[in-house]
């Protein structure tokens, strides 16, 4: 520390809340973006929030290459075109932090709907095509984007970290966790994504009935999960 | 009330857990097992933990008969077999809260895995399978059974409770939050159910690596979620 991270997908509900609360802990963020405009907008929206900000914006191919963790925060629709996009940019050692969720909403379905990924989550399907070397675990899911991207907003609940190394997922639960009121569980190894991915539908669902933010805890973990 | 409710699978692990606490809320309790004696036997174990327990015991098919709640308490590998033998026992307007989680343990596999079951859950394959008329709603699949079984255990959890019906989900969740520190939200429809279904498999891997109990909750819900 300080470290830098990388938010692809930074200009989004989820990469701006992220963004920006990383940046309110210190963290050095690169926003990347399919439109580099779009991506020094909201590093400069970033900026405006946070007094000494370090965030800039890139687009998505450069932004990918600053950094040694690289946040995937992007519309299912989206995932396989942009790590189809980024396959020249990423590079053994790096690790990426899917937050995707396969949503039917992708396919104009519903959003407390989750279609069927061949490889079993939306995090298996970038395990895949990352190139050789570059590491991927699963987390964020159920966090609200909305309630991510207010300042004023407060956190309490948990993230499921999932993935098939236990540093990776450590160095990813550490970073997460510098954001008040996120807690990070080990949700088990990447196949289990497909769980912490679908809940995110049931929170949707829940979200719409019940008028709130709702968020994941688990309880009976005891004072340090991580 | 009181009501009295019938626990089908009321000796196993879940099911007789389930059965205790109720009871020890003052609830009656109808004890099935595919066994009359070892119904008897778990009924007889609830009478010696419970004083004033009204508790027995009973086949599946005459406890099924006897209430016009029954939670369904078995494992996976028995749901199908157990519904087909009730088809002349349930009848129309009886409520059937099932618990069932298809784990991939049904046929050897990882507790931490699920089986796909074609209708979408295991309670979808109840509701399909129970007589015309008779409602299901899926509950208490992320409830650790040995914690519910252990009257001195403190559960600090919420309840996932999926169904077509709101009523149906209401009925359900009163008798739920009956037990000390079970509190339920509406999980969404049925077709939901298989999202709480396979939070138990994470949640059994959760509980394999930190050594405990571990529940769900869910956060931002405000004090009266039902």
């Amino acid at each position: 520390m300080p470290e830098q991270v990388t938010v692809i997908g930074g200009s989004g509900a989820l990469g701006s809340g992220l963004a920006l609360r990383l940046a309110a802990a210190g963290v050095a963020v690169v926003i990347g973006s399919r439109d580099e405009g779009r991506a020094g907008e909201a590093a400069g929206r970033v900026r405006a929030k946070v007094d000494g900000a370090d965030v800039r914006g890139a687009a998505n191919g450069p932004a990918a290459e600053a950094s040694e963790v690289v946040f995937l925060c992007v519309p299912f629709r989206n995932q396989s075109e942009t790590l189809t996009n980024l396959k020249g940019h990423l590079r053994e050692g790096q690790l990426v932090v899917d937050a995707t969720v396969p949503l039917a909403a992708a396919v104009s379905g519903r959003a407390s709907r989750m279609l069927g990924v061949w490889q079993g989550s939306a995090a298996q399907q970038a395990a895949e095509m990352v190139p050789d070397g570059v590491r991927v675990v699963a987390a964020l899911h159920t966090v609200n984007a909305p309630a991510l991207g207010d300042l004023a907003a407060t956190l309490d609940e948990d993230v499921l970290v999932c993935g098939d190394r236990r540093a990776d997922k450590a160095r990813a639960a550490l970073l997460i966790e510098l954001v008040p009121g996120l807690r990070c569980v080990d949700g088990g190894r990447l196949e289990m994504a497909r769980i912490a991915e679908s809940l995110t539908a049931m929170l949707i669902g829940v979200n719409a009935r019940y008028k709130t933010h709702a968020g994941v805890r688990l309880t009976g973990l005891g004072d340090r999960p991580w």
